[in-house]
C-alpha cells in the first residue's frame, strides 16, 4: 500500500473534526489533535496517525471518557497524586507533566503520579514538552502484560515505556523506550514484509531465541531489553507506578478486556536553581561532541544522541507532508 | 583456586584493621568495613571482598582521600548538591542516601546529587539501605568509558549502574544493573574457565555479535543492554549525573589515569505520606504473587523478583561463611 503525504495542518484539522464528532469539546479536541499530529510529524506514526482510529474506537467503546478531568487525590510537598478518571491519556499526561513542572518550580523537583488514566500514546511527547520549557523530565507508564518474566513462558510484564529528557537549546536529548526489544507493531511490520528482525526479538515455540518475527508473534514470548535486566526494570516500573499513584498494576490492567485505566509517573527537575546552572549547556555540548567523535562501524553513518533525528524528521515532514499509509488514512476518513 | 569460607565477623575485623592502617579513622573504617562485608555476605563479592585490595590501593595512590567529608554546594527545596571531595565512595554514597531520605521526609521526594566522589562499589547497597528504612530509592552513578556508543567501535559510554529499590516488609524488591550486558569481571571469569557466555556479550573484531568472552575482552566492544536502548540510557544517566551535580561526565573521568571523581544521583521517596499508604503492602504482594504464578520454562526453577535471592544468600553465608577465592584472601592478608 503506497504512502500518501498529508500536510500537517490538513491532518490536524481532520483529527479535530473527528474528535469533536466523537464528543470532545473544542479545546480538548484541539489539544488532542495537536498531540496526534506532532507525534506523526516527528516520525512516531505508530503512536500518531496509525493509532488514531483505535483511540477514537476506545472513546466510542467507553474506555476513554472525553470530557473527564483529572482530580487531585493528595499532595505532600513535592508529590501530588491525581486520578485520571479515565480521561483521554494524552490530555491527562500533558496535564500531569505541567503539574510536575509547577512542583519543580516550587521544590526543585516535582513528582506527579496518575492513576486511572489511559494510553499516553508517545511518551516522548511529554519529555519534549518539558524539555522545551527547560526542565529535565523522567516519566513512565505501565501497560497491559505483553512480555514474560525472565525464565517464564506466559506474559506477565508490561512493555512499560520509560522516558528521560534533558533540555538543551541546541537540541534536547530525549530517550523514549519500551522494555520489549521490539514492539508488536514493529514485529508485525517486519513479518508483513517477510523480513527477519535485525536482532533476536523473542523466543520461538522451542524456547530458542529467534529473529523470525512471526515466531515471536506466535508465542508472545517477546524479549526484554538486556534479558533479565529489562524484565526486572519492567517489574520495578510497574510496582512504582501502581504504589505511587494508588492505581492499577499491570496484572490488574491485563484482566480487563482492553488496555485502559493505567498508572503513570511524571517527574520534572528545574535546572535553573542549581549552582552550576550557567555551565550546564557547555557540559551537555561537550558530552555531545564526545559522542559525535566516535569512530562509526559504518563510515557513512553518523553516531547520534537520542532525539537528534527528531528535528530533521520534523523539518522534512513540515516541508513534504507526513507519510501516511493510504489504507490507514482511508480508515480515518470514514470515522 | 579453591574457595575459602570466611566467617563474616572475621572478614569485617580484617577489613577494619587494614582500613585503620591505611589512614581511616575508626568510625569511617567501621562503616567501610561493614559495607564491604555486607556486599560479600549478600553474594556480590565482585564489589565486596574481591574489590577490597583495589580500594586500598586507590587510597594509597591518593585517588581516594580517607578522611574527606562531603560538603554542601547548594540546596533548593527538595534538591541538594554535594561535593564528595574525593572521599571514600561507599561513605559518600551512604551519606547521600541518608540526605535524600531526610529531604524525602520534608518534601515527599528528595534528590541529592554528588560530584567528585568515588566508586560506590555495589549500588544495590544504598537501595537496600533506603528500602530497609521504608523509602523508595532510585540512584545511579557514572563511570569511566567502557562501552561504545551504538554503531561505534571505540568506547565512549560508561556502564553506569542504575538502582531501583521498593521497600516491603515481606522482602524489598531491589534491582541493581549496569548498562553493559556483562561486566568485564564476569566476562573474565567465563574466559578464565574457557566457557561461552549464555548470550552475546559484545562484538568481535569482525563487528559480529559473539558469545566468546575473549573476543569481547579483545575489542572492548561490550554490548549495551537492549542494543541501542541501553546505549541511550547510559548516555542519559551520564548527562543527568553530570549536570545535576556539576561533577564530571564520563568523557572527563576517562581522561584520568584511574576511575575517580565520578558523579552520582540519589533519589528517595517517602511512601507513608501517600493517600494509599495503607494498601501499598497488599499491592506489592499481589504483584509478587502474579509473577510467582508464571509458568517457568524450566519446571525445576522458580520465577523470582529482583532481590528475592539476597536474603537466601545472606542466610547461607551467615551460617557457613562467605565463599572467597583463596588467592584474593591471601592478597588481602598482605595489605
Amino acid at each position: 500500500m503506497p504512502n500518501l503525504l498529508i500536510p500537517h495542518d490538513k491532518m490536524k484539522s481532520e483529527f479535530l473534526k473527528i474528535l469533536i464528532k466523537t464528543g470532545f469539546n473544542p479545546a480538548k479536541a484541539e489539544q488532542c489533535a495537536d498531540i496526534f499530529t506532532i507525534n506523526s510529524l516527528e516520525g512516531i506514526i505508530s503512536h500518531g496517525v496509525n493509532r488514531f482510529p483505535r483511540f477514537v474506537r476506545n472513546v466510542m467503546d467507553g474506555y476513554i471518557i472525553p470530557d473527564a478531568e483529572p482530580s487531585l487525590i493528595s499532595n505532600t510537598g513535592a508529590i501530588e497524586q491525581w486520578d485520571g478518571n479515565l480521561g483521554p491519556g494524552p490530555l491527562n499526561a500533558l496535564f500531569s507533566t505541567n503539574r510536575a513542572i509547577s512542583l519543580a518550580d516550587k521544590n526543585g523537583i516535582g513528582l506527579v503520579s496518575l492513576a486511572n488514566t489511559n494510553h499516553w500514546m508517545r511518551g516522548g511527547y511529554y519529555g519534549w514538552h518539558a524539555a522545551g520549557k527547560g526542565y529535565v523530565f523522567i516519566g513512565w507508564t505501565n501497560t497491559i502484560a505483553n512480555m514474560p518474566a525472565w525464565g517464564a513462558r506466559d506474559v506477565k510484564l508490561g512493555n512499560n515505556p520509560f522516558v528521560i529528557a534533558v533540555p538543551d537549546q541546541k537540541g534536547s536529548v530525549v530517550l523514549d523506550f519500551a522494555m520489549t526489544q521490539y514492539s508488536y507493531g514493529k514485529m508485525e511490520a517486519y513479518d508483513g514484509e517477510g523480513k527477519l528482525l535485525p536482532y533476536p526479538g523473542g523466543f520461538n515455540s522451542k524456547g530458542e531465541l529467534t529473529t523470525h518475527p512471526g515466531e515471536v508473534l506466535e508465542t508472545c514470548r517477546t524479549l526484554p531489553i538486556g534479558y533479565w535486566k529489562g524484565a526486572g526494570l519492567s517489574l520495578l516500573l510497574d510496582i512504582l507506578a501502581a504504589i505511587l499513584s494508588g492505581g492499577r498494576p499491570t496484572h490488574e490492567i491485563t484482566k480487563s478486556k482492553a488496555e485502559y485505566g493505567v498508572s503513570q509517573i511524571f517527574i520534572a527537575i528545574c535546572l535553573d536553581r542549581l549552582s552550576n546552572f550557567p555551565s550546564i549547556g557547555e557540559t551537555i555540548q561537550n558530552i555531545k561532541n564526545d559522542i559525535h567523535g566516535s569512530i562509526p562501524e559504518d563510515e557513512t553513518k553518523k553516531i547520534r544522541y537520542p532525539g537528534e533525528n527528531v528535528s530533521l524528521i520534523r523539518e522534512e515532514s513540515l516541508k513534504n507532508g507526513i507519510p501516511v499509509n493510504q489504507k490507514i488514512w482511508e480508515e480515518i476518513m470514514t470515522l
